[in-house]
Order: C-alpha cells, then sequence, then structure tokens
C-alpha cells in the first residue's frame, strides 16, 4: 500500500459476519491488520474463526500481526493527553493506533486546564514528544494550553463527552479549530483513529528522514 | 431604583440627538448617568449640550455624575483579565461599568492562555479579587484557567473576535458554558456592561453585607 | 483545596463500581464528598460499600459528611425558584448542590411567566434572598422577570425540558444570555450543579468578608 | 380579491421606479393601496408621480385611499404592544398596517419584561383588546407574559435587535415558540407586516360575523 | 380562570401516579379537564382511579366533563387540514383540543401540495370555515398554498414527520415562518395543542362578540 | 471538452483586468464563451477589449459566439418558472445559461403558490417542457407545487431573497431538499447557473439519444 | 397517473397493518405498487395477505408486478455509484427504485475518493450511463469528482453514515450542494428513493422522446 | 523563544500606527519579523519607518530578515496545492509564511477535483513533498483526494470562498473533517498562516532530528 501503513477496517456499522470476513481476508494478505470501532460481539466473531487476535475494549481496538512479522517500534514517542476518565476510549482508541504503527506511547492522563500544576508537572515528558495527541471533551481548551507550552506538532480530538451547549463535542471541535496556539491541527470529534494515524505519519516521516540518510549512509533501517 | 444602581442608556440604535436628549431627562433626577455603546457621533451630540460628561472611546461608555455626588469607591476590588488589544473594547467597557458602579478594578490585560507564565506571574492579584471578569475571543479557554486558579467567582465574556468557525463569538461562547472549572457563569457576547454590572453587583453584596452589620453596630457606610 | 469547597465527582460516563472506587477515595481524605448525575444502580454500589451516604434520586446527588464534621450552615439563604414538576430535577441538583456547600436554601416552585401572581405573591422571600438561582425549559423567560424584581445576582439555568424548537434547551439558553435585565449572568443547559456552586460562591464571599473583618474584631466564625 | 383585504406591495428589493410604477398601477384599480418596506428614496419616486400619499418613515409604509373611499374603521381595537425605541419599527408597520386594513390601535409601548409594573398599569387596556400584537427583541419574553394576563389570541414578532447570541432574531424567534402561554401564535423575525394583517383579520371575523347577523336582521353594517 | 378556559395538563414527562394526581385534583374543580401528550400507561392509571374519561390514542388526549355540565359546541367550525397518516396525532391533537374548548371540527385530511385536486376539491369547506389549522411535515408548504386560497386566519403547525434535512421539524418550521401567503400565524413544531387552543380562541372571539351584543339585546346564549 | 459545453468562467471574486484576460483567453480557442457573476464594472472591462460580447446585467451573463459558430437551439425547451421581481437574476441566471448551451426557454413568471391560478394558467407549458427550473424565495414551496403537476424532471433552486428566518436561502433549500413531489431536485442557494446547465445537460441528452439514432440512420443532426 | 409512473407507499411511520390494508388497495388497481422504508415486520404483514411480492431487505424495498403485466425495462442504463458497505442501503433503495421504474441500473460499488484508481477503472461504465447516480456519506467528494469526469446528470445522494461534525448527514449534503463540478443537483440526505426515480424519470425522458418520433414514424414502442 | 519560530504578529484589527510599533519593537529584538492580514495601509504605516520591509499584497503578509541573519531554508519542500484564482490569498498566505520559517515551498495551483488529470499531473512533485498544504473552498474536496494519493501528512485548509449553502466555509470545513482519507488534519477556515506555521513545524522536525543526529557526529547543521 502507497502509505506503508497496512489497511484498517472501520468496523462501525458492518455485522459481526462481515467484520469477521473482512478481517480474514486482510489477513491473508501476510501483513498486520486493525480494526477500529470493534464491538465485543464483532469481537467475539473474528476471535472465533482466527485465534491470536488481540481485543482492547476501552480503545474498542482489534489487533493482529503474522507471526512472521512480530511488531517492531521506532525510536522516540508519541505523546497522548487527557483529562480524564470519560476520554479514556478515544484517547487510548489514538494510543492504540499510533502504537499498532510503530510510534511508542506516553500517556499523559489526568491533567485538565482546571488544574494546571497537574499538566506543568509532566512538562519535561511534552517537550521530549515527537508528536502529541491532545483529547479533550467539555470546552475542549486542553490543546490550546499544551501548544503553548510545547514546539512539537499537536493533534487536537474533540470528544462527544459533555451535555447541553456541548452538542455532541461541536463545542470542543470549535474551541480547538479557534486555538489562539499555532502548532495544533484537528481531526473530527471522537476520531481517535484519525489523531493517532497523523501523530505516527509525522513521527515516521522524521525518523524516516533520518533513516533515508542512513541508509544512503548503508544501514539497514528496523521498519 | 430598587436594585440601588443608577439607569443605564444602552445608546445602540438611537440617534445622536435621541442620546442626548435622555442622557439629559436623566442627569435631570440628579442621580450619575452612564451610557454605553455610545459613537463618537453619539457623545459629541451629548457634550454638546451638557458640560463635564466623560467619553471613553475604547470603551464606549459616557458618565456623568451630579458635582453634589461625586464618586465613591468601596474597599476591595473587581479584576477584569483578557488577553489583548482586540478584546480591550469589551474589557474596558466590563471595567469602566464597574468603576462607575462603584467597584474599583483592576486591570490584567496581556494574559493568554498560549503563554501561560504571563497569567500565573499575576496570581497573586487574582486571588485577591472580590469578583474576577474574563474577556476573550478566539477559542475562549481563559476562562477555565483562571477559573482553576482562583476561588472568586468568574463572570465570563466571550468576544466576537475572530474569524472562520468563530463564529462571530458562539465558538468561545460554548466554551464558557462548557468550562471544566466549576465557579464560572457567563453573558452574552461582546457583553462587557453585562459582566461590569454583575462584577459590581457580587462586589458591593459582599460589602453591603459587611456595612448592614456595622450599621446594626451603630457605624455609618460610605456607600 | 485552594476554594476551601469540597471536591465534587462527575458520575455521569462512569461505572457503579468506578463511582463506588472514587467516592470512598475522597472519603478517606476525611472531608465531605458530593457526588452529581448519579443513577439509582451507582448509588446502590456506593451505598453498599459505605453507610450513611445519602442519596436524593430527584436531585440524582450522593452526600456524605465526615461524622466528625457535620454539616453547618452560613446565615442568610440562596433562592432557588423554578416553574414546575419537569424542571425539579435541575433545580434540586442546584439546591441540593448549594446546601451541601453550606447554604440555606429557600425554595420557590410552581412559578412561571405565565402566572405572574404566583410569583410576585413570592417577592419578598425572593427580595431577601442572598443569590437567586432561576431554573427554566420551555422559553425561559423567567429569569428576566426575576431580575427585573431584585437586586441579588441571579444565576440562570436553561433546562432540556420542551420540545420542538426547543432544541433540547438551546432556546431557553439564548433567551437567557440574552436577558434585557442586567443583574443575570447563565450556565449549561441542566447545569443545576454549577448553579447551585455559583450562587454558594457568592453567598460565602459575601458572608466571609464579613466574618474576615468578624476576626480582625477577634471572633471565631462558624464555617 | 378573495381576502376583501386590498393587494399591497413589498418594496423592499425594488427600485424606486419599479415601486413606482406598481403603485400608480395599483391605484388605477380605485383601491386602497399600501407598500410596506420603504425607503425614503423609494417614498418620493411614489409621490413625485402622485399626489395624497401619505409616507409613515418610521414604520416604512406608504399609504393611499382613493376620494370616494375614505378610510373607515370597525369598532374594538387591536392592541400593540412593545418594550422601547429599537423596536419601534416593526411595531409601527404592524400598528400602520393593522390600521390601514382597518383596525384602530392602541399602542401600549415603553414596557418590558425587566419592569413589570409598568405592562402592569396597562393591564385594563390589554384585557379590552380584539387582539394583541406583542413585538420584543432582545430575549423575546414579553409574549409569554401578555399572553398569560390576557385571553385575547397573541400575535407574536420577534425582532433582530439585539447582538451576539441573539442571532439576529432567532433568539426570541424561539422564545416565543416555545411560549408556556397558551394563545400564542409568532410570524417572522421583523414581520410586521404579518403580525398587523393577521391582528386585523382576527379583528375583521370577530366583526364581521357579528355584522353578518345584523345584515340577517336588515342593518347595512359599516365596512 | 381567567380565559375563560378550563386548565389544561401537560402529561409529558410525568408520572401515571403524578398524572393521575393532578388529574383528579383538577375535577375536584369541578370543570372540564384536559391532559395532552398522554401515554396508555398515563391514561390507565388516570382511569383506574375516575370513570368516565374518554382517552383517545392517536391524539394521546385524555378528556373529561363533570355530568352536570355536558360538553356543548359553539355554532360555526374551526378546520383541521393535513396531508396524510404520518401528521394525523398532531391533527387530532388539534382537532381534540379544539373540540374540547367547544369548537366543532371539520377534517379536511389527506390533502397536499403534490396533488393540490385533492385540496381544491375542499375549497368549500375551507371557506366556509372561522379559522384554519393546517398541519404539515415534510416540506411544510401546505400552509402557504391554503393561505393563499382562504381569507380566515391560518394556524400552521409544523412536525417532525420526515428525515435527513428535515431536522425534527425545523425545515417545515422556517418554511411556515416564511410563508408568502398572508394570514398565517405560527405555532411550535408538533404542537397540535397550542394550533387547536389558538383557533378556538380566534373561534370563541368571533362568536363571543356576536352573543356579547345578543346579550345586550337580552338573549341568553349558549356558552 | 469532455461534456461538449464551453468552458465557463465564473467571474465573481476575479478583478475586471483578470476577467477581461481569462475571457480573451477563451475566446482564443474559438468556442463560444459564457461568464457569469459579472459586475458592470467586470463587463466593460471585458467589452473594452473585444468586440460583440453580449452582457445582460439582470442575469449578469457576458456571452459570446465566434462569428463562424453562432448560436444553435436543440428542438423542444425547458421552462423556468418563478414567483416575481426579486428571483428575476436567479432566474435569468439560469435561463441565459440554458440559452447559451443550446436550449430554448420559456419564462413562466410570476407565479407563486399562494396564487394558484396563475400557476395553473401556465399548466399547458409546463407540461410540454423537457426540463423545468423552479426558482424560489421566501418558503421555496413552488418546486413541490410544479413537481406535482408535471412529470418532467424539476431542477429547483433556492434564492437568498427574503429575511428574518430565512436565513439568506437555507429555508427554501431545506423545503426542496424535503420536497413531498417525487421528480424534484436542487442545487445551491442562487445557482442559478448550475440549474440551468443541468436542464440543459438533460434536455441534450434527450435530444442527443434521438440524434443518435438519426444518425445510425444517416440523418446530420443540427448539434 | 399524471406522471406515467405507479404510486408508491412511503412505508415509515405506519403499522404493518396499515402497510397490507394500503399495498393491498394499490394492488386492486391493476398497477406495479413499490413500497420503501419497509421494516421486516412490515414485509410480513403484506406477504401474508398477498403472494410474489418481493422484499429486499438491504433496500427495504417491497415490490409487486401484476402477472399480467411483467417488468419491462427500457434500453440503456442507471449507474449508482458509492464507496462501500454502509451506503449500500441507501445505494440499494436508488437502484431498486429505478429497476422498478424500467431503468436497468449498472452498480459501481467499492469506490471511493481516498483511492481513485478503482474509480478510474470503471470510468468506461460511467461514461456510457444514461444518468448517474452518486451515494456517499462520509465528506461526500465523490459527486464532484465523478460529475468532473462523465458528462451524464449526476443525481447526488447524501447519506447519514458517519460521526462527529458529520451531522447525520448534513456535513456530505453541504459538500454536494457546493460541488465546483457543474452536472450535479442533489436530494435529501438517505433518499435513495428520490435520486432512483429521478434518474429513472431522466432516463425515461431521453428513451420516450426517442420513442415519440418513432411512434410519429409508426413504430410501437416497447414501454 | 520556546518554539524556536519568531514572534508573529496578527494586524487584523489593529490600526496602521498600532501596527508599525508593534512592528518595531519586534524588529529591535534582532530577530526576523512576519506579520500576517496586513491591508496595503498598514503595510506602508510599517514600511515608512522601516526600509527594507517585504510586502506582499496577495498573501497580506510583511516580512523582515535582520541584516546580519539572512533567510536560509531546510532541505526539502513543502507542497501548497489549490484550486484557483479565489483560493489564492489563502494559499499564499500558507506558502509565505512556510517559506518565513525556512521551509521553501513547491506551489501547485489551480488543479481541482472536478478536472482530477491536472492533479493527477502534479502526483510526482506531491509524492516528494515533506508535507502538504491543501487549500480548498467550494465543496472542500481537495484534500481528501491529495490525501489518498500520498503518504505525507496534509493539512487541510477550507476556505470562506463560495456562496449559498457554503456558509461562509462551513460547508468545506465539515467536508474536511470527515475526510475518508486518513493522514489528514485541518485548521481554521482562510486560517493560511496556521497551516503554514504546522507543515514548517512538520518539516522542521523531520530535518532536526536529522541533524540533531548529525550533530551527534559532530557536524553543526545551518539552522
Ligand atoms: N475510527 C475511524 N474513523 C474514521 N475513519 C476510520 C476509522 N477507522 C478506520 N477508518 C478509515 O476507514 C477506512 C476503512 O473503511 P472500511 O472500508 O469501511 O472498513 C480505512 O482505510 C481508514 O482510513
Ligand atoms: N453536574 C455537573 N456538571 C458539570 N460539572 C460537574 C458536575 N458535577 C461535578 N462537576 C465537576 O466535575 C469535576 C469532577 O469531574 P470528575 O473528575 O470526572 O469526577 C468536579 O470538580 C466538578 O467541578
Ligand atoms: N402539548 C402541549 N404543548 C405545550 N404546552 C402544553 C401542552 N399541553 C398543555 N400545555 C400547557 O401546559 C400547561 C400545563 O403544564 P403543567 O402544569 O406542567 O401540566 C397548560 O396550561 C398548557 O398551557
Ligand atoms: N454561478 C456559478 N456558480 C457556481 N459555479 C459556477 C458558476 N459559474 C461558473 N461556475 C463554475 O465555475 C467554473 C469556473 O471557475 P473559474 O475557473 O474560477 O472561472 C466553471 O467550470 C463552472 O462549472
Ligand atoms: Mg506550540
Ligand atoms: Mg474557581
Ligand atoms: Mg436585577
Ligand atoms: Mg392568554
Ligand atoms: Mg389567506
Ligand atoms: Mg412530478
Ligand atoms: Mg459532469
Ligand atoms: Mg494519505
Amino acid at each position: 500500500r502507497r502509505t506503508g501503513f497496512p489497511e484498517i477496517i472501520f468496523a462501525q456499522g458492518k455485522t459481526p459476519v462481515q467484520t469477521a470476513a473482512i478481517f480474514r481476508r486482510l489477513q491473508a494478505s501476510g501483513k498486520p491488520v486493525l480494526a477500529t470501532r470493534v464491538t465485543r460481539e464483532q469481537a467475539d466473531a473474528v476471535q472465533n474463526v482466527t485465534p491470536d487476535v488481540e481485543y482492547d475494549d476501552v480503545a474498542r481496538l482489534l489487533r493482529w500481526w503474522p507471526p512472521e512479522r512480530p511488531q517492531t517500534m521506532r525510536p522516540g514517542f508519541v505523546a497522548v493527553v487527557c483529562a480524564g476518565t470519560a476520554d479514556l476510549p478515544v484517547a487510548e482508541e489514538a494510543a492504540g493506533t499510533a502504537e499498532f504503527l510503530g510510534s511508542p506511547v506516553e500517556r499523559v492522563y489526568d491533567v485538565g486546564v482546571a488544574g494546571l500544576h497537574r499538566l506543568i508537572d509532566q512538562l519535561s515528558v511534552l517537550r521530549k514528544a515527537n508528536a502529541i495527541i491532545v483529547v479533550a471533551g467539555m470546552e475542549g481548551a486542553l490543546p490550546s494550553v499544551v501548544g503553548g507550552l510545547v514546539s512539537a506538532p499537536v493533534v487536537a480530538v474533540p470528544t462527544s463527552v459533555g451535555y447541553g451547549a456541548h452538542l455532541n463535542g461541536l463545542a470542543p471541535l470549535l474551541t480547538m479549530l479557534n486555538s489562539c496556539a499555532a502548532g495544533v491541527a484537528v481531526v473530527n470529534i471522537d476520531n481517535g483513529f484519525g489523531a493517532g494515524y497523523y501523530a505516527a505519519l509525522i513521527h515516521r516521516s522524521q525518523v524516516e528522514s533520518t533513516e533515508m540518510r542512513d541508509i544512503a549512509h548503508g544501514k539497514n533501517p528496523a521498519l
């Protein structure tokens, strides 16, 4: 595949039978397989027909690697930042996707704009990250604050967690698009997958260009 | 008047002649007069017919006190916080309104969520305030951050400053309504007047209840 | 905690097991504990592991005080005003939160703008309140009417009760933000907790400043 | 014409020349002519070509009656209620339209929900009206309050007067559609004409059915 | 009651027990009782405690008249117009409400703008009506077409029946507010009750003014 | 060009100089040239540099045919229907575009849903049309009514003509998308060009398939 | 029927019993019958009372032809294009409707804008189509891309498939209305029926005009 | 500065005098200065007080480098892709910003989704880019198509260019957020600056990590 990344199944709206069939078809290609938005029921259907498939029920991800091609990770890491329990599924979807695509992840959870000290305590981790995913529901202010503290690219993910004038995530989406901090780009509401993919893409491009040069110097890069 | 506060003129949409006429009528009552959203043209019309009226062309406020009843200020202060130049007219409308109603104002300008250190430098001022007005356009995240740092009531004012998905202030309005910091209430977009009035109301209620007790103890309060 | 108010749990979206675990953890700190948006099922989980926790199934609040630190109330009161049955859960969330934070509450229920006499009958109570919470669904006109009748700060709470062009509470939210009565600030749709917290904050600031002076005069305030 | 009401010109978007031409054509039919949303420039163009046309520059109405058919008014009246200066053009458009269609109008201006006493002072007029038009911008709460006080049908007109979350009149429009008072129906934002027409229609239907009976009894009704 | 109409219970959101309790309380006043938005379960609860209460499960109305005060109807009628099956519950809510309030109803169903001949076939009925309620979902064009054909006041009711860009009734609501036919006013989406009430109010005002005159002439009107 | 239709210039947002330059460049290709949304100023710039360019200032179209390739029209016609003066520019943009692309146009103007007889008078023309464009502002009900009366495909064009809850054309756009008449498809608000193009495309496809057969039978079609 | 097309039942919101009754009534007319948005339960109810009715549970269509009038298809075809599994129900509703109305359908599924080669592989099919239906959820970009590649009229159908800022189909609806490719018209979200009907209408008009001429030449067309 | 990038002035809403003053102040720091959204009038004010400031009136950017610190560019490039004339100001703002921050730019203009061949002709350039900015108004489909063709991160910028249901850029914004191509992140409507900054950030992070390694190997990188 052109992107060098494996095909990914978007399971939402598929029947368990359809999901299992597509999963098996992609396994047959001999490359790693990821499925997102997988319900417990869909996961069971897949695991019934093929062993060694890993299901993460918070992230709602199904992951599989061919035995002859175990997962390898590139140097450096992606940070995934969020405020709390309610945003965890989206944060974990982002983290699990980035890991699947070869980027180690540092989780910086339980930090929020209403308790800045917890965020500031984690600054040294954030400043070492190759790319930073910030997941936020409620008012969605966290990416602006993080963006102002770091120089790595920030991928902001609004979540649908909130009520009333939250409008199922439109409120934090607008917040993030209007961020006063430069260095922030945005993906769709609840799109943890998209953010994980984008951060891994940035991370890979940093490492690959290094490796390209390495290759030019006769070395054999891991990925 | 029931509220103990003077009548206020909302000049927007009135002709200069109408504005001057209403201003004079209220002056005749012998109480201080405030007009908001006053254009230079309206201000000239008023100042032509009555001397000693003070016009603030940033805040777009016209203020007048009867000679026999000069302005007095209550102890303590209201803090007015904002990020920068573009929000100044709204911040000054809030500040000027609060001052007119007897609350001294400390201005904490040029602080924004993308540069937290400038905000944190001002923390000691913020923590002494009786009430805090936070004015913000763009993504409107400032009230949440301030609300998390202080225990005084925060009055949040979204401004129409921004572009694109800012929707003329709807974006920061939604941000503020969804604030994850408790202790934040919101007024209409660009409603500096409403915020200044509300903060002065809180401030007065704090001081007055003190004074009521003082009165019960035989003292004669200033206001 | 900086605010002097106990930590509060937002139970919505948490499992019963998570809720009980967090509740116990906060109890261990020896301070009063409040949880909001608590379902009957979550309440059972908490009450199973810890005695003496009070559940209010209209307000959906769980409250607990350490035996050695029973609830004390400050002088004065917060008024909670609403039109009727459908708004009761939000009104009670506001009332219960304010009480938990030490503010006695006077409930002024069953008053609405289409039956003004019932509201006017309660005017003497409203005019004595230290702060007034007005909860309204439908067209959300009540805060403007109340705001025009009193001089205490009004905290307006739109509710999601209505249908059609009510847009799940956006209609009364907009009404309240556009209030022609000065002295009205607004919290999120259905955010009874936020209103109760805000009103208690105002109330406390009025009494505390009094008490500060009292303390300066050598007295030992209750709270 | 089927409705028994004269043809009416909606001048908005027409050139002065077009407006004058259409006006003259309708005059030729020998019936009264009304044009709405008429600018001063359009009015001049009409008045230049035909005498005795009355222009009201607040209501932006042009009115003409054939000499042989002077205006007659039916018994009873329509009340037009509004809060203030800014809503006057819409209120006057409503009033002028109703008058043109034969309904006398009582103006009840300068009443608003934040100053209930002024409204209540006018209750006896309101309770005598055959139909009531209530014009309101800002939060649009006035029709609900009036609707709760009277038993005549209320025609509510939201205006585009306001700012911020007012959304050019959508806020009071939603308020009025969600009115908790039964007996309120709504027309488009700023549609003073539509309200005046509707109220006159109701008024006429009340009087006409009376007159029909009178006719059956051999009397010759005025209209 | 000021309006001369009985109190009405809005059952939506009430428990069966609450509904029955309120229903009985109002019966005790000796006046007719109407409840709207009544589920089968709520109806059972009421019918269990009080006999002779009539439930209409399409209109979702519960109606009761005191034995000593059977329903009487005024002369003339209200027409209720709609396109089809899906709009029937709202149309019947309107019809049932108007009937309860003393206005006979002529139902003109199964007419729609895409089949004009069926509408035109009913023109003679429509032109005799004292007031006309037009209920429409989909694109909501029917009130404009009817309004252009008749001279009685039209009360337009948008319904939430539709899908996609229908936005749960906002589409026909906007259509109706923008009606190019004068003589159309609008109530909230699905508010059959409000439309029935408004039409009965108009109808009553036509008949009552007649009767007032009759009374002045010594006759004893039916209602 | 693949579509067999000439290139078209969208002049909006271009400077007069840019417009003239692009116009000349396309003329050089020897094919007819159309520019839409052309201001008088842009038209002057084009006409200054190249003769024989026709400007229609209602439709805001500039049209040019190479001398050796004069315009030919296909048999049959497209009907363009609209209610009145205000919609004329959009209707004429549609008509002028269709004509430019070889479809004769019958204009059916001054028909509206509030005066059905005028529409019905034109039924025989409408029923002969190969395709029908219906342009409507206000409530946008006309396409549904026309769609119910004819069997040709209807292309509906909402216009931005209206005020208040018209939302610059969103109201009639929604109306048209929800049309209860099958056989109606919609283009963007004010997109007369798009409707004219689409109708001409349908018309051409009808005639061309005929001609294809004719060609197969050895005839030489005009276009 | 005027359109020459059979009556069609919109089953959504009808009870199984109602659906079966209407279906039988239309069968009695001796013409083919189509019902759309039919649930399995409704389908059972119809199939219980009348044999030989075909149910497609993906398209949710019920179809029946009178024995003496079997389905005939016109020459040429309509192409139905979509990206994948989730859009299939809408695509099949469109396809099944067009087939029912006599247009053969070529399905071009599993093509999307993020994998252009699959679309380009199908170009020869698309370029032969008499009309093209493009169904798309997500960002809705497919109709613009297809529209740029072909000269047949494109009927675009947005679907409600997506999440977050997809707004239940509003996002692709807006995309399609703003298409930069001329030759695209749009129907309501998920309105596969409307698109199938519209494409068949275009297709029939192409063939019929041919046949009309044939008839004039003495031939007997198939349909 | 933490980000290693110079301070940038957002000139919108500032007076010419304010702009010049801020510009000079930043020059005094001896680092390069960029101002965005600069009008001709503001540019004149700056150029009057300081020489050698470069103004780009399409991009509306003012740029200055200290004589002793001329601009240096990193290896590789950012591609900026857009469809045409109307999007040029935003595309040039993006390009000029990226260049200012040290990233060479390849412009791929005049490509749009309705003419895929022009885009595909440029594929080899796109596939060599370190990051790709795609600017699009109208329906905003271009980023999805580009994202499907390349593996570099795509930064999508919706523009406010369009009309009708374009909603000043909301339509393409939603399109981009719902992109079916992974590897696309979005910035605010018309935010060319934000996109240029973000792309340069990614580009720098790719090169810097390379250089870091170089440094570890004893080389002295240019930037
Ligand atoms: N959670 C997600 N949200 C949006 N897109 C996704 C998600 N997961 C996977 N995708 C995209 O969906 C495509 C597969 O869709 P499908 O063919 O329906 O399985 C993949 O190529 C991904 O780019
Ligand atoms: N009903 C409520 N609505 C909004 N915020 C709340 C509510 N109840 C509690 N909170 C806030 O939520 C915070 C706790 O969130 P959590 O950590 O998820 O339990 C508290 O500090 C409160 O400020
Ligand atoms: N379907 C309805 N929609 C809106 N308001 C209603 C409806 N039915 C009754 N009402 C109003 O609701 C009031 C009673 O509300 P409640 O006190 O909650 O029963 C009545 O006075 C009616 O004006
Ligand atoms: N009024 C219009 N509205 C929308 N698109 C148009 C309009 N007029 C022309 N176009 C399209 O705009 C394209 C030309 O755009 P441009 O290259 O900017 O001149 C043409 O191919 C047409 O499809
Ligand atoms: Mg940063
Ligand atoms: Mg706080
Ligand atoms: Mg007040
Ligand atoms: Mg009333
Ligand atoms: Mg009428
Ligand atoms: Mg038709
Ligand atoms: Mg095409
Ligand atoms: Mg890609």
